[in-house]
């Protein structure tokens, strides 16, 4: 089969592989479709951070070269013996992050904690592939009515989804996003279905504003034209919204981010950077009482979970952030390098596997 | 009367003024004990901070000079003549800060997050004089067998008791406090109080250490002898403790904190520290997926009344943590000055306003 396989930083390459075969455990899924991610960029051009070079994962058995792709669906073409809950022709989505099962949290049933967690598409061989072998235990039927490129981005939405709910959000509360970028948009709408009363967002690029109002957006703020934190109290009675959820990951954002914030309340970062950013942790975080919480794993839980049954019933428009469909064979090309070059234009890209 | 103003930056005055009289709704309280706190400190060397200098607080009605002190306690006086909870003769200890009644947090029950709040002793005159006039609905009986000097205390074990409060502290989880002043170990003693597992304390100072110690710590750690975040990591069955409070208020002593809890747990920020510090988002707080959570206000809410408790039943020993008592006329020398120049030797300093 062909499929793109991280070999080092600035070398991935599309390549023929022998095709998977389905452990005991395992269901081999024909990919129909596979998103490109923020930390795939990241591993193309920084790496390796995920990839394992030096010695095989433990829970993956993979080291360099692996196959990425972390956001995908497809459809069961082959099942391992043990397998009972899907058969061949099921459509499915599959949670892409291992968890150990012996570390103290996994030991607690805890396994969000995991100390060892594993994406596949990153530690192991991923879903930018004709095929792909997962365990059955961490597919989900991809709902009826929903597409196989929508569901393939079940995984970026359950990142939105576990940091709605770990921002604590009441029902009827005010939340603000900063970033509307693909996970930007996918919380916005969770949120919006979580029961927020209102859903701000603060982005400057024109296609991605625009795509915010289509998609439910109380109203976007582009910090080059509006002072931001001024109209955000406006618009909620003078004191600023009760959450604000980061996920532009720009230097210094998660610091902007606290300032949004009303007195008392929460924000929650996605956005990933590494930049150490200066703050005042009397003026920002003390003295008005606000909680900073971090959200990244989501370790088979119901988040994962949630975020199907969020596309079934529609309520989450994942398709909407597609702004590109590719072929695998121009992927660094079509994929990689857009994400870079024309970030402001590009929202998700998805690669078409049957293309 | 004999009362300790600020009139401006470095010019604290022991002076004499009128006696106060009660507002209809006021008790006068003859003040016992008065404890100066980091606060008062910071107000002295680098105010105006807090104390109202150009226009009268609204609240309070005062500017510069004003009577500091906001952790006493005493007896009643006088009484205005709408007060029926207290008489002549009760022993009080009174929550000092003042909420507006009017802004958006008012106007919806929350006062913690009142935007106009006012301390007595910094935006108002405080306890630090013969004689103090405070709200009657802002003052608590001193239980029983609590002295005047343990009375007074209450006001710093209100502040220690929320951070216990907001970090969502369950029962049985391990909790490490970083600093052990007088705040740190208020915090443990609530900690431990409020069903605390195991409570470590992180310090270096040799007399604190002996009283962290005696006042119950699980275990000292001293960051100039051990390897701190790998001690807690093993006394916790290698993960770190579920909670830390951070209470020394250095620059970055925060960021230390969130290097001490395990993942997924919570730092509760109450150490002031205005100093600018760098921190990597992703490694710090997005990826081990902790929350930090700032803690400051007590407006009079349930933490003033639960520090009251805590004093009464001796769960607390608020008294332990004084080092020194020392009489007004001398409260600059004595008191501002040996908290600022003999810091490690130095830590709850009461004044003895019947001197």
């Amino acid at each position: 089969m062909k499929a793109a396989r991280w070999h080092a930083r600035d070398d991935i390459r599309v390549e023929t592989v022998p095709d998977p075969t389905p452990g005991p455990d395992d269901v081999v899924i024909r990919v129909a479709y596979c998103g490109i991610c923020g930390t795939d960029l990241e591993e193309y051009r920084e790496g390796p951070i995920w990839v394992p070079v030096a010695e095989p994962n433990p829970l993956t058995g993979k080291k360099a070269p692996v196959i990425m792709g972390h956001e995908f669906a497809g459809e069961v073409v082959a099942v391992g013996r043990n397998v009972r809950s899907f058969a061949i022709g099921d459509r499915v989505a599959p949670d892409v992050v291992l968890y150990c099962g012996a570390c103290y949290w996994c030991r607690r049933h805890q396994v969000h904690l995991c100390e060892h967690m594993a994406a596949l598409g990153l530690a192991g061989d991923g879903g930018l592939a004709e095929y792909c072998a997962v365990p059955a235990a961490m597919c989900e039927r991809a709902p009826e009515g929903v597409s196989d490129a929508g569901a393939a981005l079940a995984e970026p939405l359950a990142v939105a989804v576990r940091a709605v709910r770990r921002s604590r959000m009441a029902l009827g509360e005010s939340v603000a996003i900063v970033g509307a970028g693909a996970v930007g948009l996918l919380a916005m709408q969770a949120a919006r279905a979580g029961g927020a009363g209102e859903v701000f967002v603060v982005e400057r690029s024109p296609a991605r504003k625009e795509l915010a109002r289509q998609l439910g957006a109380s109203a976007v703020l582009d910090p080059t034209l509006d002072d931001v934190a001024d109209e955000l109290r406006r618009v909620t009675g003078g004191v600023g919204p009760d959450v604000v959820i980061e996920c532009a990951g720009g230097p210094g954002t998660w610091v902007y981010a606290t300032s949004l914030v009303r007195r008392g309340g929460r924000v929650v970062v996605i956005g990933l950077n590494s930049t150490p950013t200066p703050i005042n942790v009397t003026q920002a975080i003390v003295a008005p009482e606000i909680e900073v919480i971090g959200s990244l794993a989501h370790v088979y839980d119901e988040d994962f979970r949630a975020a199907v049954r969020l596309l079934g019933d529609g309520r989450v428009r994942a398709e909407a952030i597609i702004s590109h469909r590719i072929g695998l064979d121009r992927v660094v090309e079509d994929g990689f390098l857009r994400l870079e070059t024309a970030k402001a234009e590009t929202l998700k890209i998805v690669v078409n596997l049957r293309g």
